[in-house]
């Protein structure tokens, strides 16, 4: 199998006609539209990569699936969404540990009909390329294959890299902490439920300037430089990031710190798309929705907190406490006061 | 989608009923079995795994896929197979930079039938966690899913290291340099040949402490310690893997190094399984075969070579010319002397 690491210049000689290496050579040249992170001392075009990080800083890695049909369809996410939900699953594991991104590798499978239709790629490349430039991490490699089913199969791996020891973690959260979200919740829920309660596909671009994101499930914005302010100012005693939905991220913060939470269910930040739902809506989707890659973290008790960081606001939603038998690891307090267990329902991503 | 990075503990409290945790559980469980890599600060546990390289080295990334129906198939290859062969093609990448590996991440996404069937994925398990131990990398993360379609998927990314700087490249072969091979050629082909051209399946255990490996396709052995040692040493002026074919990745080697290069067909090492075929077939398989995982590298002509290296032999199959214009970049030399232009013909897995 052609690996992206392959020799860069077109091959007259042989394999040059083959639609592989034309769908290599399109990802290549898509990686090189961009200024190179300088952690990397080689790219695209051996058997593997070189990154070099700074001296006392280590690595952060991540992996991430993104599979037609469990994370997209075709009918509903135009390539750029694909292309940008698939670099952005990876990019918001990395600002969760507070960490600088360095280097992307993209598997990508296409079926055989696609892999004969170039517009399809570059607009997938176009929308993965351009949150790899807002984001300053490079494409250094991958590997492509042709699907053996009709189905687009996209595996993103991330390396990113922090101070010795400096890592946010979701481990180190103690009861009496603050417990806090970035952004807003519930919108990337809501807007995939209007696109799957509408006929017809939507279609909508990237406008990432815009606060909050007005398409928060087709191009969420991965919490980068918030991130990397977190750490550099000390702020938080854990983090996390939402991707599968607060009731069930906040339930693996808890077990991971060895403690308990509760939530305020009027302190959520709804995103206006959820908002502007029941509010039986709104909550679920704030709760069990999912994909809003905000982050979720932790303050010690006495740490002063700006209102917004990188031009995010903060929200303090509940609190952690310490565990107890017989206790819900989640609890959830109601506007009039009323104390209930909150089960995790998130994760599934499409239904 | 849970990440292989959730918490440790099953959670009794909610998603611990779904296949999916008890999936991951399974793999976490598998992961932690033997020594953990030292570089490894954290691992399946987090957003993201942190490895620390010792001062003054370099990152080695690759990623591989090994698809259903692309790479192997389901009827021939037992699971302990697929296991082994989906880290040795990432294991393989690290050996031709001279790496030492680290870390490897595994993306893992499983049918529905396969997902309730916990024996056939421990099986998976053992053969890529036996293959991990030798090798003395690390599980430390990746990613689960269920499979859109009924194809197993996975995506193995390998981190390595080596001293700044020193990592070998397929880029630097210059004219004149000498051209050789690791171990033995053909075999996979010739495995895999007698495989398909014979009903019902074969299932082959691993044999590593055999040399020639009697499963060259099964359960391929990535020369790890053998590339190291050319790194060390010093004796190598270019190297890459032979996983697409000799014919096919020579020609990747000219390119990048850009350079031509002439092959004695006489020299050729055949594996035992290839040379038991006719003289053509295993030709054939030697230079088109793919997937024999040896090493090819270049020799400086004054480098003084053992015949042996972390005891697989070295073999000079050929010389590296300087690039001419209308002349093919590979020529093969019958034993009788005659030239002929030589094309790619590798690549192709599973035809």
């Amino acid at each position: 199998m052609p690996r992206l690491s392959q020799p860069s210049r077109p091959e007259p000689s042989a394999p040059a006609q083959h639609g592989e290496l034309a769908f290599i050579e399109r990802i290549r040249r898509a990686a090189s539209s961009g200024r190179t992170n300088p952690a990397i001392r080689l790219g695209i075009g051996d058997d593997a990569a070189i990154l070099r990080p700074k001296p006392g800083e280590e690595l952060i890695v991540t992996t991430d699936f993104s599979l037609e049909g469990r994370h997209f369809t075709r009918d509903r996410h135009a390539p750029q969404s694909i292309g940008h939900r698939t670099l952005a699953r990876g990019l918001s594991d990395i600002a969760a540990m507070g960490a600088r991104p360095l280097a992307a590798f993209l598997s990508l499978a296409l079926p055989k009909s696609l892999a004969r239709d170039p517009a399809w790629l570059d607009a997938f490349l176009e929308g993965f390329i351009s949150l790899a430039h807002t984001a300053r991490v490079s494409l250094a490699g991958g590997d492509t294959s042709e699907s053996p089913s009709d189905h687009i199969l996209a595996d993103i791996t991330l390396l990113g890299a922090t101070p010795y020891g400096t890592a946010l973690r979701r481990s180190t959260a103690r009861p009496g902490d603050h417990l806090y979200c970035t952004g807003w919740l519930g919108g990337a829920a809501a807007e995939l439920d209007a696109t799957l309660n509408h006929s017809g596909a939507t279609h909508p671009t990237a406008s990432a300037s815009v606060s909050p994101n007005p398409h928060p499930h087709f191009f969420p914005t991965p919490r980068l430089t918030l991130g990397q302010q977190l750490r550099q100012r000390k702020l938080a005693s854990a983090a996390m990031d939402l991707s599968d939905g607060l009731s069930t991220d906040l339930t693996h913060l808890c077990h991971a710190s060895r403690v308990a939470a509760e939530i305020e269910l009027a302190r959520l930040p709804l995103h206006p798309l959820a908002a502007a739902r029941t509010h039986e809506q709104a909550l679920d989707f704030a709760l069990n929705g999912g994909e809003d890659y905000e982050l979720l973290f932790t303050t010690k008790p006495r740490t002063k907190l700006p209102r917004t960081l990188a031009g995010i606001p903060l929200t303090r939603i509940g609190t952690i406490l310490a565990p107890r038998r017989n206790q819900p690891t989640l609890t959830q307090v109601a506007a009039d006061g009323t104390r209930s267990p909150l089960e995790p329902h998130g994760w599934e991503h499409l239904r």
